[in-house]
């Protein structure tokens, strides 16, 4: 396990402060995530894959519909070429094992036609959300299952850069849509990701109701001392560098996924 | 712990089948997950609150963004009116802690005004998308922290049934759009919650590409036995009744959703 920093050093590097008293011990390993990028060329092995598809698909499932699937990308050939799909990624290409996640309502309409189901309301806007949901759901179990192990994780969500080249690189079905990918391995010692500061949990989380102004509290100025340790020359705050992030010129070829989702029947009312 | 069922136990029923070798011990509490909807009266300590969502907004975030809120519901005059938001499901009422999901643009949309920027592609599907995804990768890190602890989780989808109720009680603003519930509490010893079976590996998992034609395998008659253990009379198989849950007059009130996301400004492109 190469990330064993004790809870005030989580604490502190992720929130800017000491932690309240009670934090209890079992927490701890939840909190240490950081995106790996660098692995060492250590195979996972098969026994492994199959574990963390079992955790991932042991998360839970809205009314048990499982509306995912997963791929993973070992073929060499494949491997560069869903890296280039994905902004070429350095880690895609050099991770142990990589998965394509997909939220994939083709399966049940599939097992539901063979027994005369119309599955009529599914492009209802309900059931992509439903099936993003699952996904994600389903990913992070594995991701904490894999950080359990030792492993490092990264998402990427690059995927949705390229929605069509994707689907056919990965032979996607008509209502199969990939929403992000995963690199896993065994994290290489000699690179040591920092734990990213987050907005202190009085922003994210409301007692009883939202406030009647949304606050960052002390995050930029955070981001900022981070940006300046990680060598980041950065002179924007988190701010702006966030409201240029959403900007309209900065789709990365992902504004055609509202007309790629209608196409797979996706969200479409 | 209550729930501590051994890995070939937790195998045989999930997939129907005895586990391969090699599976590690790290992953088996992963495997162990069931909805909790019975809960002892006892409450969480406040610090352990703190934790999770500690533990949940250190899940990964797309670039950082941090898209979402989370709002915790104690006041039972306030637990219950989101109970009967929530199709009057008991555990919303009875769990110790419940807390309601959000993605959210608009604290982005603040802060960022703040700074002179516009934010204007925010309303693209990709946004709406990462959002989503955030709020679950964060969830679901709750979730299997909460585990870890002893704590029973029950996911609270229903909360989607009237966005614009949900919206009003917990003062959401324009921006932020409520996903799903979550119900924590210690399990009640007294009643038992079964593993559910899930379809086999091979069914959700596709080695380099999608195949030629999806497959459910074994599971319609694995879940007919499932529903007949649990002494559901329902003479449907998963295939029948899944294809009936994405049915156009099965929506709960979620047909709205499309309409709710582009009032938003969510996902309109």
């Amino acid at each position: 396990m190469i990330f064993s920093e004790p809870l005030e050093t989580l604490w502190q590097r992720r929130f800017g402060q000491d932690p309240p008293a009670g934090i209890p011990e079992a927490v701890v390993p939840f909190l240490r995530h950081r995106s790996v990028r660098k692995f060492l060329p250590e195979p996972i092995d098969p026994a492994v894959h199959e574990a963390l598809i079992a955790a991932a698909t042991s998360a839970s499932t809205s009314s048990n519909l499982q509306l995912y699937s997963v791929v993973s990308v070992q073929d060499p050939e494949r491997r560069a070429r869903i890296a280039e799909l994905c902004a070429n990624q350095e880690q895609v290409k050099s991770c142990a094992w990589f998965v394509a996640w997909f939220a994939d309502h083709q399966r049940l309409r599939h097992a539901a036609a063979l027994v005369g189901e119309e599955c009529n309301g599914l492009d209802y806007t309900e059931f992509m959300l439903m099936a993003t949901i699952d996904v994600a759901l389903a990913a992070e179990r594995m991701a904490c299952a894999a950080e359990a192990l030792g492993l490092g994780v990264c998402y990427i969500g690059a995927l949705r850069n390229n929605p069509p080249g994707v689907a056919e690189l990965l032979k996607a079905p008509a209502g199969a849509v990939g929403l992000f990918g995963m690199c896993l391995g065994w994290p290489d010692p000699s690179a040591s990701p920092a734990i990213k500061p987050r907005m202190s949990l009085d922003s994210i989380w409301h007692q009883e109701a939202f406030p009647d102004e949304a606050s960052i509290g002390d995050y930029d100025a955070r981001m900022t001392e981070f940006y300046q340790e990680q060598g980041m020359s950065s002179s924007a705050s988190w701010s702006q560098k966030s409201g240029r992030r959403v900007d309209e010129h900065h789709l990365s070829g992902r504004e055609v996924l509202r007309e790629w989702l209608d196409k797979n029947q996706m969200g479409t009312r």
